[in-house]
């Protein structure tokens, strides 16, 4: 199984090894990370992204942290003050603020505590996702019974999203090794394309049977009831159960309420924000304009064109038939009160 | 006002000119069309494109094949196959055949009554458009209130889809005319990206505000109530009021309905279809997969990666507040009754 995010410890210089999401399919490149400068820009391009991966990031990010303080002879405000731009690099993924936390909290114990709390992050992270999956799968069967099932999932939640094994993917996973996956259909996932770039190359490495689709074609695959049940992943999830995931996935969940069929989120406990109380709340992330207008390096609208690039949206509590987490599955009902504290 | 096509008289050749639409807004570059192969391939490969327009690629088309047909000393067999040819040469906007076969009912009568068919055609389309672009302008206001209105709309319905000023276009433009819009989101438009390459450029052209954005973006501005109605065009009016138009249209119409603000399409009536009961029984166009995996001449996927790439999606009569042509405005309700016959 490929690995995002890894820790290589070295005699030389023990670092951060990131696998540099922007540049696949077409190259697999390893980033080495040994500054908290590379690190951000890492996490605000993308070369490492998913909810539960920036949880990993941000905690070995820390270490990062401590070790270039080390070698620059940094004072504590300024290591500090690095510990908070990890944490903030990104907005909207409460993951990522949530295990730089974990492990600064670790810091007057020294690096090595540090260290190991990241790892223990990765390692959660992972078993999560395990878990989860089965829970996930089981789920479906019992509302969908055994048989094959046609899915649809949008974005990228698979290893690549996460330290380990995958969330929305480990779902699909788990059924395919069941024997009880047809097809999934991947949403190219504009304007990144992590759909066609990442979860189509996890897919194809599987060998789950899988066709890409535009974004647009979302609602309409689902309209014309060629898949069973939709599941994606989640950047946060609010009190009352409202997500936020990647722009693009609540189309999925309007059709698939319409339709009638299962809409799943999953995503480890650690999502799981329940300071915030609703997805209003939730501040979107909102990205420059050349990702939506100069594709493949070539511009496709008239110069100074303006843009509106928002990461995320906000899929209702009341859309979602479920939530799975490794503590279990969540079934959001239409009202307002909190379903996680 | 750009002209998407238009019949050119020479006393050496007279002949169909096309605007490519496939090299804008880079180029500006025209297609002189004195065969039918080369006019099926720019209509397969959306040089010229939009139901209005193709309406009168249709017509116009009648009238290349019989300059052709005396050129190549056709026999009549031929010329009639070539009709069909023509009418055929895409399957989901009811304007291309129609356009074909009433021009070519006038076959018999000659060259000169098969041009004027086409030039008939035309300008009926143009001043189908500039009606209905002032009763949906009414319609909103009159819903709305006398204000200056934020919309969305997706793909292009502009004069470059049109014989000329547009459709859907044609109302955002009568309120701009009007002073009563402030701004336009335009969904991108995948896989082609008629709205950033052509929607946008219209816009630009025009001086109206706008911004450009994915097509996965369209939900949530309008969940978050960042738009205060959605307008698009068809390619196929069903008798019940089901609408066929390109993919990514029915998420927009979802999330009208969520958030209960109007949601139109326009389109002449030339685009009623009364034939056709209702829209699932609408053939949907599916392309091939160089559309979707290869992104300015760079492929995004892994080699071998299958597609699922249909043109159009189906929005149901019961998601749309009103169908505008230039015979009046249709509210459709939540039954199936006939609406059009």
């Amino acid at each position: 199984m490929v690995r995002a995010i890894e820790w290589v410890n070295s005699p030389d210089q023990s670092h951060l090894r990131i696998l540099d999401q922007r540049a696949l399919p077409a190259k697999t490149e390893y980033l080495e990370i040994d500054t908290v400068t590379e690190l951000i820009y890492a996490i605000q391009t993308l070369a490492v992204r998913g909810a539960p991966a920036l949880g990993a990031a941000g905690a070995y990010g820390i270490a990062v942290a401590m070790l270039e303080a080390q070698n620059k002879q940094w004072s504590e405000t300024q290591l500090l003050t690095a510990f908070e731009q990890i944490a903030n690099a990104r907005p909207t993924a409460v993951n990522l603020a949530w295990g730089a936390k974990k492990a600064a909290e670790h810091y007057p114990a020294g690096f090595a505590s540090v260290l190991q709390t990241a790892h223990d992050i990765a390692a959660a992270d992972e078993a999560a996702n395990r878990k989860l999956s089965k829970l996930g799968a089981d789920w479906l069967i019992q509302k969908l019974g055994q048989r094959r099932l046609r899915a649809i999932t949008h974005c990228n939640t698979g290893a690549l999203a996460t330290s380990a094994w995958g969330t929305g993917y480990g779902i699909l996973h788990e059924l395919h090794t069941r024997g009880l996956l047809e097809i999934v259909y991947v949403d190219e996932t504009r304007p990144l394309l992590q759909g066609t770039r990442l979860t189509s190359w996890e897919l194809h490495q599987d060998k789950i049977n899988h066709v890409v689709q535009v974004d647009g074609a979302a609602a309409s695959t689902i309209l014309r009831g060629l898949v069973d049940f939709a599941v994606i992943g989640a950047d946060r999830i609010t009190a009352n159960g409202d997500t936020a995931n990647k722009i693009g996935s609540v189309a999925l969940a309007l059709a698939c309420k319409r339709a009638n069929i299962p809409f799943l989120v999953a995503a480890p406990y650690s999502t799981v924000d329940p300071q915030t109380a609703t997805g209003q709340e939730i501040e979107i992330e909102e990205r420059g304009s050349a990702e939506v207008l100069t594709v493949a390096g070539v511009d496709v609208a008239v110069a100074g064109t303006k843009t509106f690039n928002p990461a995320f949206d906000v899929t209702p509590h009341d859309l979602i038939s479920a939530i799975v987490t490794e503590r279990g599955v969540t079934e959001p009902g239409a009202d307002n009160t909190p379903l996680f504290s």
